[in-house]
């Protein structure tokens, strides 16, 4: 059997393991501090209860003859393709078919596995630095990529490729950065992509943290990108979802890609799991939208909280607005890891390094405002005591 | 951007797609007939109470902050890891490491995603009749396929490959024939990789409806299969898992496949929801034994009748003894789709046609004992009286 050799152009562990090595290390020499968690994107408040009520109620649905059920679609139930469409898309004016919507366990896989659909000989732009997946997956298919810098310089929005690009990932409002595109901005996108015979995988995660209205938080709010874009949607950051998997790709027909995706789903996937697509519904009532909106209020506070109070500290801060993201620039001109390390030794604060997102994230960290908020206060001020 | 050019050379639709469009037109034409759903291997049963309340307490969890959970690992909770050693493996003697095993939200995800680690020249044998996913992942992935033919006279069980293959999609209790392989005859199979340096993809899937003692359940049964396979388990069909979604591979130390695996786990799976993790541990209790003990025992009693059902009609059946699908000969020399037809429009009996598992499955359609047994025995009635 011969081995996919691209595996071997991997780092050899993804980042978060290898902060999880670093962090367990740490606490192993320091069983009783406190770690004070911001690195990693994991949300922590709670559901709103008429979502867990969903859940449980889909649950039992399960327990009895009458009301069991198997296998869903591989795309979803159409009533929350639908509801997915009514709720994103129609507001804003945007129109789907329930068939151009896909249900599935979560952006992660979608961002993967959407792969499959492409030619190991198309040219990659990917944004430096970057959500890890997108380059790994990428070098796994082993595809020519080019990053895109995104620097202080040009506010990590990266400028147009001077070259044709095949496929583009952009993640807007981005991870980790924090960096927002404005309508005009993307726009400059959909046109290159028009021009190119591009496509863009536009990765929306956390459009439900936008507040400022010049801010898209769909890539089809911009004439054309239905010709040139897939977009990629996740419930876990918007609802609070990571432990219970749901996220869902819009594939508009008029990409080509709807026949291939729908054929790659239902050779390689099976569904999502019932009573995960009934607490994706639940997110739409009226209970559901109250809560998690009082949930996102609550994680902007905190990034508010955490862009302010490292700013006071002396810090160098970006992003946060519209965004769940800190992007910070280690002082002393240490480096990602240095930074990391100080703050992991001096504050028991867990980071997350900005080199670990690609180069062009060398001399910065992340923090995350879905950290507990007590521990982003004793955070701020062990910083500013500490550092 | 290049499309991958193999999605041009698979069939446009997949088979159980197709098998729903004529289902659905034939219920257009008769909308107050009832259908009798022998076809999709979907389970009926409901899950038993423990597994139930475990998926209601894993939700009541996320409701409160204390108990709040967010990202679970991306090869499983270790709890459940072990617990399926404990469970599956330890009886037998075999012992792994939890990291050998991965959880995942289903055997279907798995068996098409372990394809990313291998390079497209591998050489694959798959059955013929097999599940389609097997050879549609493959076509998928460029790779040169090998149909190994499962007839009459080798009684459903593939002679070994003539020449040295790479990779080797093996499928015991069988889907769609029910076949099973003897310890003996699973040796040859685990000598033969041995020999040629290839790689046994062992779909267990079915390994709950063994009942005859000379039967394994596990490939690791065989001395020496560690080195040379890596085995997909699913709790759909043993469990009745299919809405909930939970599986899982074993990747032994010994195939150099565990880190590759891990890696493409965490670049591109977030990990199986917690409450199917939850309901997976549940399948552990005694009592979650006992249910799906009983289920099982009810599926097994449908196969019976089933098989002795469609016999005293005077057709030609196979398996059914050790698995949950009977493999039927089509009478009058009909092809699959034929009997699929004469079937659905004399007896209103939906089964699904075996040449949609490969050209060997022509002239057989496959029933599933997953059925409901008031619809079994109405089947048997309309096929005895009508066919």
């Amino acid at each position: 059997m011969i081995l996919n050799s691209h595996f071997s152009e991997l780092p050899a562990h993804y980042l978060f393991h290898d902060i999880d090595l670093r962090v367990k290390a740490y606490k192993a020499q320091h069983p009783d501090e406190h770690l004070l968690r911001m690195g990693i994107g994991d949300v922590t408040r709670p559901l709103p209860r008429v979502i867990v009520d969903a859940m449980q109620q889909a649950a039992e649905e399960l327990a009895h003859e009458e009301t069991f059920r198997g296998y869903c679609p591989e795309n979803g139930y159409e009533w929350l393709r639908q509801a997915i469409i009514d709720h994103f898309f129609i507001p804003k004016n945007i129109h789907f078919q329930p068939d151009e919507v896909f249900v599935s366990e979560g952006a992660g896989s979608d961002l993967g596995n959407l792969s499959d659909l492409f030619d190991s000989n198309n040219h990659v732009a990917i944004m430096d630095p970057t959500y890890p997946a997108y380059v790994d997956a990428n070098i796994m298919a082993g595809r020519k990529i080019t990053l895109l810098p995104c620097l202080k310089e040009n506010h990590f929005v990266p400028d147009l490729p001077a070259q044709p690009i095949d496929i583009i990932y952009l993640c807007f409002p981005n991870n980790p950065t924090g960096a927002v595109l404005t309508r005009d901005q993307l726009r400059l996108w959909v046109e290159y992509a028009q021009h190119n015979h591009s496509l863009i995988i536009f990765d929306a995660a956390y459009e439900a943290f936008i507040s400022s209205p010049d801010i898209p938080h769909s890539i089809y709010e911009i004439e054309g990108a239905r010709e040139v874009a897939v977009e990629v949607h996740s419930f876990s950051k918007s609802a609070g979802f990571t432990s219970v998997r749901c996220g869902f790709v819009v594939v508009p027909f008029e990409t080509g890609l709807q026949p291939l995706w729908m054929r790659r789903q239902c050779t390689k996937y099976n569904g999502t799991a019932y009573v995960s697509q009934r607490a994706a519904e639940a997110t739409f009532t009226t209970e559901g939208q109250k809560g998690i909106h009082e949930n996102i209020r609550y994680y902007k506070t905190t990034a508010s909280l955490l862009l302010n109070g490292l700013r006071d500290a002396g810090l160098e801060v970006y992003g946060g607005e519209n965004a769940p993201y800190i992007w910070c620039n280690a002082p002393n001109g240490w480096d990602s890891w240095t930074f990391f390390e100080h703050l992991l030794h001096r504050c028991q604060v867990v980071s997350t390094p900005g080199v670990g997102f690609g180069q062009c994230g060398e001399g910065f960290v992340r923090f995350s405002s879905f950290a507990n908020r007590s521990d982003v206060i004793t955070s701020l001020q062990r910083i500013k005591e500490r550092l």
